[in-house]
């Protein structure tokens, strides 16, 4: 079993209003120092493979496919072996 | 400066609904060997401070204000030093 963590970002050249919408809370909390802030997703995945490359083949496809948007995403893959998930589900 | 990546997860003990769907989705696209998903956040923050561990302490505050929920969810922490913030903000 693997578990392969998919980092998806928004290119650099595309604008994020969620933020600056947090960038503007923090700075009202005081929070000054922070200049700049910008949200992504991190998806974590179980993978049943013989291999980490598989494993990791995998979950390239299925961020290429489903969880990234390749218009306007950037996304990284690492892949670690893993004993059986043990989160709720 | 320097960016701090904070990366927010739901507790393992907290169910996932979101995971949930995406993974439907993944097997439904034939990724059978998928078997759990778990989404979070990745925030990225651009923060000015004399040294990575200051620029750790607010991202660590910042984190524990307004970006993670202290009920639910997890977060960690990573500070590397960067030249001046590329992205289009």
């Amino acid at each position: 079993m693997f578990k392969a963590i998919v980092t998806v970002r928004l290119r650099p050249s595309i604008l994020d209003p969620q933020g600056k919408a947090v960038l503007h809370a923090l700075q009202n909390l005081g929070y000054e120092a922070v200049t700049q802030v910008r949200i992504g997703k991190v998806i974590d995945l179980w993978i049943e493979a013989d291999t980490a490359d598989e494993a990791e083949r995998i979950a390239r496809e299925a961020a290429e496919k489903l969880l990234a948007n390749p218009v306007m995403e950037d996304f990284d893959v690492t892949v670690t072996p893993v004993e059986t998930p043990a989160a709720a589900g």
